[in-house]
């Protein structure tokens, strides 16, 4: 698997076949772990920061920590490459941004569901990322990675705080759960502000998956815990997986049946404009893809539209970002161009349904 | 012919047949006329008002003026009706909403291609519209029509100033001349504004056919001559014919053509959101369908659609009217209800191609 065939088709958590995956699209957990005896990244000499990079990367590589895992150097990575990695969350945004003095990776393996950023604000990111709703799952999974790392690695902990941390709101566990969800009803009937609201006071973020700020374009929404000093993993990931989420995804489906009781012409409405535009369309910017496809996605959950598998329209979430399009596209492709090549790409593909 | 089966298909200018239909929907000459020892309209006593309208209306039905003549007594027909005959263009506004102690009411024959009303601003308003762009046509047949009406009723006439007028932009030869034009391609090139300045500096009026003020949705444009006074018939209709209507129509087909080599995937993209839009919508706007409706037309007019036939899209542009619609469907609709029906009505026709 090289980063270049990556572009075409999307990982495990894609596929739509987890749990809950008509609302919950992936379960993450995240964990920030560093080296003892290394300062942070910010404040390590390059030379430093070249020995962690070579350290975690042959630990990880031949720690067999899972399948088909491969490496990628950043700094061999041409910006759409780099572009690419952030698009399918294996990477984070800082992470291909950062300069090129630092040095930096990633490894990514069984199908794109680990990754594990090296020297991104923390030594190591490790991440597991798994479809629909599978935080038990995604827990374990991540705790035996850690496991497995810790007997090659050294990490840095305090018996008082836990884990260190380059940043404060990761010391301790060092663990961030995180659920993306996708919440079209909600937000068709106006009741997604009273979800933030409940979310933010019990100290969740909420962030749109797609769309700077408040606005979640495509309904897409990662929540996730925000601080972890002092609080137990279990205790974190037991508030996520019996509270938080399905309490969401209750209200959710509740707004879902509301629509379809009371304003079903309207709910079709949305739906079969959106699968009319995305077929025939002969220019598509990205933002509105992403409300198209939301809706298209609803359809397709209600039963209202069929043909179009759940893979499909997960897959055209991602192949319509920028990096991922001209990937498939292989070639460079300016703004305007990009335009006609997404919507000749979404026609391609709804259309060999 | 009765007033109720009017909605259900368009008259014999919207069949799309005449010249230059694709950019030309109608030619219309109108034609204010008084009855002399009468007051004008407005001046004139109930007594006064109704002798005028028995005595026009005798000769109008008696004059066998046009095929298949049908009188219309407004003050008897209810308020969809009115504005059904304001939707066909074959009353006016402020004949549809005088005061009912108004007797007045408007003669309608030949297809709809001839319209008399009576007591509108003046005793007499005749209009003559045809489909494409025929004004010699037009201009003949109501030449005819006012010729045959002079023998039968006494028109006010000065020597001076010629035919006299309720409002003086109409006194001499009471003409007024005037065009329906498609432009969406001046529209899309951005160039529709030097058409309107230039129109402006020829002492033309220039009217959305729907939507206030400057803007035409739908892309429909009523140009008018604006005077009348001091001007003979044929000066006026010499400038139409053969100045402004081929000029325009010349800029029109190179703006089209401008759009075909330079921007056909923008072109084709308005063509493509219209049709796949109002093939699929559940939902529809009077002024959304006005937009759609106009590119689609575009896209016909350009052979970049097939199957659809002009008909059926000048039948929208009317059907796509709150009364009209209502009259099709067979019942009072409120506007969220005329939505869905609008809806599926589009649907329907369209799908049965």
């Amino acid at each position: 698997m090289s980063l270049g065939r990556m572009a075409d088709h999307g990982g495990e958590w894609l596929g739509g076949t987890g749990p809950e995956s008509d609302i919950v699209l992936s379960s993450r957990v995240r964990l920030a772990r560093n080296l003892a005896g290394f300062p942070f990244v910010n404040r390590a000499t390059n030379r430093q920061q070249l020995d962690i990079l070579q350290q975690c990367r042959e630990q990880v590589l031949q720690g067999n920590l899972a399948d088909d895992m491969i490496w990628a150097d950043l700094n061999d990575c041409d910006q759409l490459e780099r572009q690419l990695l952030v698009e399918r969350h294996l990477i984070s945004r800082q992470h291909a941004k950062a300069s090129d003095d630092l040095p930096r990776g990633v490894a990514v393996g069984a199908n794109e569901s680990v990754s594990i950023m090296v020297n991104e604000e923390d030594h190591l990111r490790i991440q597991v990322l798994r479809s629909g709703m599978q935080l038990t799952e995604t827990f374990n999974q991540i705790n035996q990675l850690d496991d497995a790392l810790e007997q090659r690695l050294d990490f840095a902990y305090s018996k008082q705080y836990g884990y260190l941390t380059a940043c404060p709101t990761n010391v301790g566990t060092g663990i961030r759960v995180s659920v993306m969800m996708h919440l079209p009803a909600l937000k068709l009937t106006g009741e997604i502000d009273k979800v933030r609201r409940a979310a933010k006071d019990m100290h969740l973020a909420v962030r749109g998956m797609f769309g700077e700020g408040s606005d979640a374009i495509g309904d897409l929404y990662q929540i996730s815990n925000q601080t972890t000093l002092g609080r137990g993993e279990q205790e974190i990931l037991a508030d996520f997986q019996h509270t938080v989420v399905p309490q969401i995804i209750a209200y959710e489906k509740q707004a879902r049946q509301a629509l379809i009781r009371q304003k079903p012409t309207l709910l079709d409405d949305k739906i079969w404009r959106a699968w009319a535009t995305l077929t025939h369309a002969r220019l598509l910017r990205t933002d509105e893809v992403l409300v198209l496809l939301s809706h298209l996605r609803l359809g397709v959950n209600l039963s209202r539209v069929d043909k179009i598998s759940m893979r499909t329209i997960n897959e055209l979430f991602l192949m319509n970002q920028p990096a991922h399009l001209q990937k498939i596209v292989g070639t460079e492709l300016d703004p305007v161009q990009r335009r006609e090549a997404r919507a000749t790409l979404i026609r391609q593909r709804l259309a060999a349904l």
